[in-house]
């Protein structure tokens, strides 16, 4: 039974189909977004804890690749993510240890680790399953540690449809002829990330807007959080 | 010896000439995206806490709706603002104490209260005399007190310049033959909000993005936050 159009389990479906091509498009640095601004602002968010962070968990890592660029700065990183095929071409690579689970089953405690930093590196698509495993993220930090998602900065990703939370259809325009099946998104506002934090047991302690150096609008929306206070 | 055109000097000035068109301005609704939806905004930001807050001052306050508004509903509220002319504007339609600051003065700690609920609506619009003022913020709380701003929401306020601190200069567009001499701003992204905020020993509980109706846009940005954690 086809899973509904808009849903957790679509977004799913989509990147089972779509782990080759987007390994190669990651690998390749075929997303001028993420080679001029994001990939570097996320390790300078992750990297950027006082103390910095010793260990890290990234959540929805697809093929690894920041993984293996914290492992270069000194991090042992574990990745997790829901597809086995993106899982098995992050472990061919390596740099950390990988896991296949669910955001469901990380929910439930399928990870029993915790760790200075867990990110989401634009991974953090769906609906109640991000609501899930959100509220689990206070048990998988360290005392001081912290929890970092970066995510489309919601009021440049909104375009021209309403600011308002919901699902949206997803595209590959940009993308190669390899790739199909888009997976929907669920759009959040900035009011909404925040609010889900905190319903989360979280403190917002930064928000960042890396700016990409060619339009010089905010490229995505990075909020760092903790579990103090 | 005028003052720099890009000045927090050059703000106060400009509010001196305006005082009679802006009471005009507010008193007769004649500014739509505060009819339609930032009055009420900051209204229910103030009074939504728990508890309720008793105490509330507004800074500033201009001539003086909101501290009437929050009156109405029970709130004690005194109200500051560098200009006399709108103080005296404020005093004369009453509904709470009114007292003419500066937010340097405010800042070196000329106001001997503390208030639940401190709320400053459009009015941080400029750069060191806010960065001090809320450097003295936790000192004008009760142990619950809040902090609530409102303020342009910068991702819509930045328009086509790029999305980077900075002195802006004003206009008053759309407003009647009567205004003259607009105030130039200081934009701050919302990094940048956020960061002050936690600079000046507060905790961002709550972001809140109000929905213009008809553009179904952000109408402002609201942060609400405490001293606690």
């Amino acid at each position: 039974m086809p899973s509904d159009p808009l849903s957790d389990a679509r977004i799913v479906d989509a990147w089972h189909k779509n782990a080759a091509p987007w390994t190669e498009a990651v690998r390749q640095q075929q997303i001028e977004s993420r080679r001029l601004v994001t990939n570097q602002a996320i390790i300078d968010a992750v990297t950027g804890g006082s103390p910095p962070p010793r260990t890290a968990l990234d959540i929805g890592c697809g093929e690894g690749w920041l993984v293996r660029a914290l492992a270069e700065r000194g991090i042992r990183a574990t990745g997790v993510d829901v597809v086995p095929d993106l899982i098995e071409r992050a472990t061919r690579a390596g740099g950390g240890e990988f896991r296949v689970a669910s955001y469901e089953a990380v929910a439930d405690g399928a990870l029993a680790l915790t760790v200075d930093a867990a990110v989401a590196n634009f991974s953090l698509i769906g609906k109640e399953s991000v609501d899930r495993l959100l509220a689990r993220v206070p048990q998988l930090l360290t005392p001081r540690g912290r929890f970092i998602i970066q995510t489309l900065h919601p009021a440049v990703a909104t375009g021209d449809l309403p600011y308002v939370d919901g699902w949206r259809e997803g595209s590959w325009a940009g993308f190669g002829a390899a790739f199909s099946d888009p997976a929907p998104w669920y759009f959040r506002t900035a009011e909404s990330w925040v609010r889900l934090l905190v319903a989360s047991g979280l403190r917002l302690l930064e928000l960042r807007e890396p700016v990409h150096p060619i339009s010089r609008k905010p490229a995505s929306l990075i909020l760092i959080a903790d579990t103090s206070g």
